[in-house]
């Protein structure tokens, strides 16, 4: 498919708000709207890095969209609009790109994102697909990392470790779960509790490289110290049927990848909806891990170092 | 070099903007500025596809630097900040992205932009260079390709096919020269020009993939047709000295890719500095060449599809 089919085609339709004039100029135009801060956000997926080739492109896009509103969640924001990067080699065919763009169509219909851009590149030996999202708050009132406090509670959405097992599915290398393997596909941008979050957490960040890891950059941002309760971490049924229920099998999950669940921290007595509490911040720096026993134990590693 | 070595040691040292917040959130914070509008766009190079793998990496930041920036500039528009996504393969090491990223530096410093975030990625087969960029006009004033009237007359800024000469010699396959490479590996964003275009130029754009190729656009975004006077198509003493002023020597710079040159129309009777009139708008569509002889002549190829 040459590109200029592929954007008559596949990416104009998808392109309706007057933001991005059909696709046809250099370049989008926004009006901001008034009162807001923008917020943007650039995340980059690479087939066979971050997606398996043989990921239904549906998936991929939605992944791609999820990665970056997961960014803007973390802000506290609501998108407003992408930009789109593809950078493609000889495996996306039109039958790809179709079922892409579809996926991409059908993200930015249930999350109100408008595609407002972009390029796309030919010729590369693995595809690289990189999108920038935009996004609003009301104005000064961003979530930063940099919040947290002596005396306030740690917070976690959802469930911790899904997608690390679902990644291990996908590979081939443990048995079907479509629950996981979802949970791995097509993370869930926290945008409804981001949102909710501002005027009530501290600090918050959403979980990319693993909990662990994350929480020592939010620490380490804040300039805090922070203890992580292992056994209050939250497992999801189809996780606790697979990994042992002690110290090393919840540091597993602890240090598994592409969660995109929201850390956060807030006051002692906040009780935002739809998180669990996991542990709590006090003056100094780094990170403490509390074992299933009640002890601080050592984790071996705390999740994906790039 | 780590990710948290790039960021900290490369980056973060560019990245001076509040609204970057030292690139330790999920996400940039832009305060909009009153009476603008934003204009966005995003622009991808790839290694062996855009540039050269051994093309010096500064001149590669510049590139992809420059590329977007002449998008804001084809728009009126005045650059505020960029994101950059850095698709990395085993080539790109320490001193590459230590000379690229001085490179980078250098041209934000030279065009006032600020480095408000990205994204970085390892283990690509070849480097994919991502980069969002972010201007703001005047509220209501961003230029387009689609305001070219019957009657208008077209212009070009700068010279037209160095920097297809420049591939070749990149590539080794032409003699050195050292404009013509610089023309290829360092276009310059016609920044000022672009501004004193708005509310002077009725259509613009930016000329990358061959003046005629993207002359054919402008035409059909404003739904005219138009006519270049192949004669009038200004060539620099460099290309001059290696190409036959005759319809074929020109043609090939009229259709040679990678410009970054403005293409805009105005009402007869402007008469735009650092340009020069190469033809005319008028009603129908398509694009007429008329060649040296002063009959219309059909070009074999206008330019890169891709």
């Amino acid at each position: 498919m040459r590109e200029t089919d592929l954007i008559a085609r596949l990416l104009a339709p998808l392109a309706t708000s007057r933001v991005a004039r059909g696709l046809t100029d250099d370049a989008a135009v926004l009006s901001p709207p008034l009162g807001r801060d923008l917020v943007f956000t650039h995340d980059v997926l690479a087939a066979g890095v971050h997606y398996l080739p043989g990921d239904p492109p549906e998936t991929v896009a939605a992944k791609l969209l999820a990665v970056n509103l997961s960014d803007l969640a973390a802000m506290g924001a609501r998108p407003l609009g992408v930009l789109l990067g593809l950078g493609l080699s000889a495996v996306e065919d039109a039958a790809w790109l179709t079922a892409f763009t579809t996926g991409l169509g059908r993200g930015l219909d249930r999350w109100n994102v408008a595609l407002w851009g972009g390029d796309t590149v030919r010729g590369l030996a693995a595809a690289v697909l990189g999108m920038t999202a935009v996004g609003q708050v009301e104005a000064g009132t961003a979530l930063s990392r940099s919040g947290a406090q002596p005396g306030d509670h740690v917070w976690v959405s959802g469930t911790i470790g899904d997608a690390g097992l679902g990644l291990a599915i996908a590979k081939g290398d443990a048995p079907a779960d479509a629950f996981l393997l979802n949970r791995f596909r097509r993370p869930e941008p926290r945008l409804a509790l981001g949102r909710a979050l501002v005027g009530v957490a501290s600090a918050a960040m959403d979980i990319s490289d693993g909990l662990l890891l994350d929480a020592t950059r939010l620490a380490a941002a804040s300039g805090v110290a922070m203890t992580i309760d292992l056994a209050r971490v939250p497992v999801s049924a189809a996780a606790a049927a697979r990994v042992v229920r002690d110290d090393a099998g919840l540091l597993g999950l602890a240090s598994a990848g592409d969660d995109y669940e929201l850390l956060f921290t807030a006051p002692a007595g906040a009780a935002p909806q739809g998180a669990t509490r996991i542990g709590r911040v006090a003056a100094g720096a780094g990170l403490t891990v509390v074992g299933i026993g009640g002890a601080a134990i050592a984790p071996g590693r705390l999740g994906y170092e790039h």
